[in-house]
């Protein structure tokens, strides 16, 4: 049993909230148990340099805490006058999954900015962004189709993150902070409806793990990618028919 | 008749939702019309240096606004690697504010953080920020209250802030954004419950105004300063009945 | 009987010298009492980006203090790598209250940018900046006409500033620096020469204040705004003289 | 046969140069192919503020290159005034890497920083990095053995760090620049000597890949890590002998 | 003949305004022909962390130049977030050529901040730099000496600094900006008042020089110090008595 | 005797490494004694903005040091958020210093970067860097002439530096760090093959030397500067067989 009464494979209540702000093209509340992220999708009508003229899109994304987001108050970033590591990691991780399942051609020379501000941290901030971003950037996706109809459907998959973990020498799925401030080895996993993998990170800073270890938590992830995907469905209903089909 | 059919000494609807975030020690959903503020107030055991020693405490606020809480994406802060202008205006308006109605000797050596961060901006955040960011105050100084019971109770009043202005040659109250971005002239107001002034801050940038004008913009704002303060009463209930009081 | 000698409502002896140093289009030394700025207006063929294409041109101040203008040694802004909110306050209201008497259609794409650098500080540096800030906008706008006369002059009205506030429960005109560090309630007010309102900021940080107290000052205010605006004039002299007529 | 005429599961020629420079209490040329590191231990009597007083030691690390080390001169992040996040997550997963084969307590209140500095990028650069500044770790470590012997031998396993991926749908070791610019997944593995895992990290952003993929891969690394752990060894040779014995 | 109708060896009128400000504890403003320099002396009471508790004390320079100060109005370094090599460079020369004449351990643990802010750039705005803040460095520690004698009085020599160079194939002394943007050979000279070489820094970025301009450089700029430092000498008067006296 | 066995007027052998690193165009390790930098001449197609359009070439430097290239480990620019003066007095030095001898109109709209980073540093890292960052220029604007004959071959000429200085009260050639350490006077000479001076840095900043110090450095300054030069001509051998012809 473990410290809220889960069972070592059982994920925290997901909750998608759609259209949670009313300017942003998607805007979605993600919760999972007490981690609460606000994801914005944003379209602009342009690509950074690097892409200027190659007819391709872009997605991107910006990751942040609100202040007291956490048990302690976390200075900001911007009195520290830079950004931290972990917070680096992380949005470049959000911006990796996503694109992972985007056809950039198709979407053309637009970026779409995923913002992902955490407003309650309880474990697991990156990968319920991860899940609440894609929820939104389909929703932003879904805007321009319906402004001018996309040849090729640019959203080829599903993609969601679950976190893994050993704690107190159980391997458990989506664990909250307390777990997640004792675990021996963390992992975060991100997959697609299809049983991919696109990103696989896991650390044994505080001991190193086996292989038996990373075959288990690869099924206990699978599990939770599996909840997620179904949550992610269940909040966009219609609105994802398009996925994966590859338009008209 | 305005843009959203209110009269021109109208303020929108106010919501305020306490204990929205489970960690900070003072936690507001401020809502005025569709301008949403998340106020926390977060309590730390020291001061800064140029009070140390003195027996006295601090409030400080930092304000802070969603990059999608517009209608188009602003760049964070840290990407342009500097706090903007504006920010730094509001967010030491916050911290005169909540400072104005508060003994600071009262409360000892503690620093009380009030954060301020809009998630929607339909005009009228600042003011909505010293609103909403009075009751989270509130909510922590009862919490050092609880823990140990203050000697003079620190908050002397309640204080509250609303925007006026002259939008088509017509003097309003709480502009929203729309209205806001028309006006010719632009007034914050904070006072307090005493029916006294805290802050006044005028400008008639695109045109001066006359001191007529002045007089009949302050009688509005005392309108919507009275329907705001009422909400925080309501809001606040029992737990405001030391206000004022000087404690015991 | 004030701490100089001064009646309540008696203004600090003002000096303005034009042409100061050499290089600037307008540059004007600053004096109020032992208040001295140096104040100097650029002119730029080219505006800020918002602005580009739109055949207006823009007024914008920096402010700064040399370290040493005050008592104790002020660590440089580049030193601690950002500039302080109290500057940014300043040079954004300065550029407001420029901006409020001017005519930027009339000017064309260009910029003017107003360099107020504060050589000694005995209080009331951000009103005198204006009011000599001023003067060394109109020489430079009149080193435009003289290049290339306006079709409208793009001056409207004069534009003056001047400090009031409540010290040990006196209200006073123009307050020194010893006067304001010990004032409740401090007030900026920004006026043209037709008695109209451009800005008005009032705090009484320290103690709430009254809408009499309010009305008084105003009425202090604009006293002290006629003698800055009749130095302006004594000034200025014949180049002041095309000066909201709208030109030829 | 790959672009360099390596069988797949090949890895480049490694070689480890010791007091490569004077100074530095561990210094350590490191050298896979034509990837070449500049791994340095340097030892400091002082540990970070979140550790003081615990009687622990930290090791920390730093991960630069060369402007030159890569094809295209690479702007220092000091001229954009901010470390690019790729560079922070490198540098956060070495020490990670390090601290994990490492008894912190063992070394008392000392921090070992490490610096990693690339003089020339053909790929594996973090990999190289992790593997190279083990083995300066070591003698650091010795030299403090030296001066003052510890009670319990603070490294307790050799820790080494090797990529894989897939390249024209081939899974190899040890991708050269040119493969690695050409691989769908990226994998880089960290483990140690007792084939344990203690980071795994792997990206398939431009596709997704299967569970088989990643158990192939598993086996194609750990065959990395032995040879290279292996070279350490070479490399270290008497001055390995305490490793994993606990001490005396 | 020259453009300001000077001849080779003769310098610009030089003319030192002591008290220019009314604070600092040294306050100049230094003119040679149209560069205007206010030079200011602070006392502190403590000392750089690197000189804490070993008894001696610290002078140490900070140069801006207002950004009107040119021809061309010059971005401030707050706007561009760092400050220029060329300022750094002169900053650190004005530095050095005080300390080279103060005896530190007399002064004790005081820092002596100069600050060095050009009103008016028209060429050797570093040379008058030093020449100014010799000045004002003086009435600094006669203010020290005044409160507590000194028992070794610092200051052991007159120090001043003059601008070489070679124009349109002249050797010439002490050149104002038109010649300084022309000229093929720079050079400053700092000297004590006993004819020794205290900084010397020559650059033929556009032509290499001979030894034989150097030497005659060097008569020139000899010429040029033993002006200088008699007007510091006029400037100063009895309160130089006790320079090189080693005290009472 | 000094204290590495060397002679007053004996310079450190020199080892001059070409082709260090396989990506630069022109790439050298430079050893002056115990001193080893890595310089680097890079070629960009394109010019800074004050010279776009000019028809002219450029050559820029930065210099930096790896953190354990002393003896105590020297925190990282970038961790500190700034550049620091002395870094910033070199770099400008040594683009300063090969810029004299470049007809940079010969080369074209190009910008060759020069990246001297020091890996061990025992004094005289500036004056090594510019006689090393000379031979790796000297490959770089040769690799361009191969590809594209030059009409006017660029360099004029050869540059070295040396440093010279009084330790104990002997006048010395080519300081070490510890000598460097205790050195009076501290002077760097830059010169070209024909014996003229490209630039002189003398500093006396414990002490003030004489005239006779000058004429002496620069005699024993001469004859390090032969050595250097000689040595890049052994190195470069055929491949400077141009500098000075002008070119076909």
């Amino acid at each position: 049993m473990r410290i809220d009464g889960r069972k070592c494979d059982q994920i925290r209540p997901i909750k998608i909230t759609r259209n949670y702000t009313k300017y942003a093209e998607g805007s979605v509340l993600m919760e999972t148990g007490d981690t609460k992220v606000i994801c914005t999708a944003s379209i602009e009508d342009k690509v950074p340099p690097f892409l200027k003229g190659k007819g391709e899109g872009w997605i991107t994304c910006e990751y942040n805490m609100l202040p007291r987001a956490t048990q302690v108050r976390k200075v900001r970033d911007i009195t520290k006058g830079k950004i931290d590591g972990r917070t680096m990691e992380i949005q470049r991780l959000i911006g990796r999954a996503l694109r992972s399942v985007v056809d950039l051609k198709a979407i053309g020379e637009k970026t779409i900015w995923i913002d992902c501000d955490v407003i309650q941290a309880d474990g697991g901030t990156r990968t319920a962004s991860i899940s609440g971003a894609f929820v939104s950037l389909v929703d932003a996706v879904n805007v321009l189709h319906k402004r001018s109809p996309f040849k090729i459907y640019p959203i080829r998959d599903f993609v969601s993150a679950i976190s893994v973990g050993i704690v107190d020498n159980e391997r458990m799925l989506d664990l909250c902070y307390i777990e997640d401030s004792r675990a021996k080895v963390d992992m975060n996993i991100v997959m697609t409806d299809s049983d991919e993998i696109v990103e696989i990170q896991g650390t044994g800073e505080q001991s190193p793990f086996t292989k038996e270890d990373l075959r288990e938590l690869m099924i206990l992830g699978e599990k939770g990618i599996k909840s997620m995907v179904h949550a992610q469905k269940n909040s966009l209903k219609m609105d994802s028919l398009w996925i994966g089909t590859g338009g008209k």
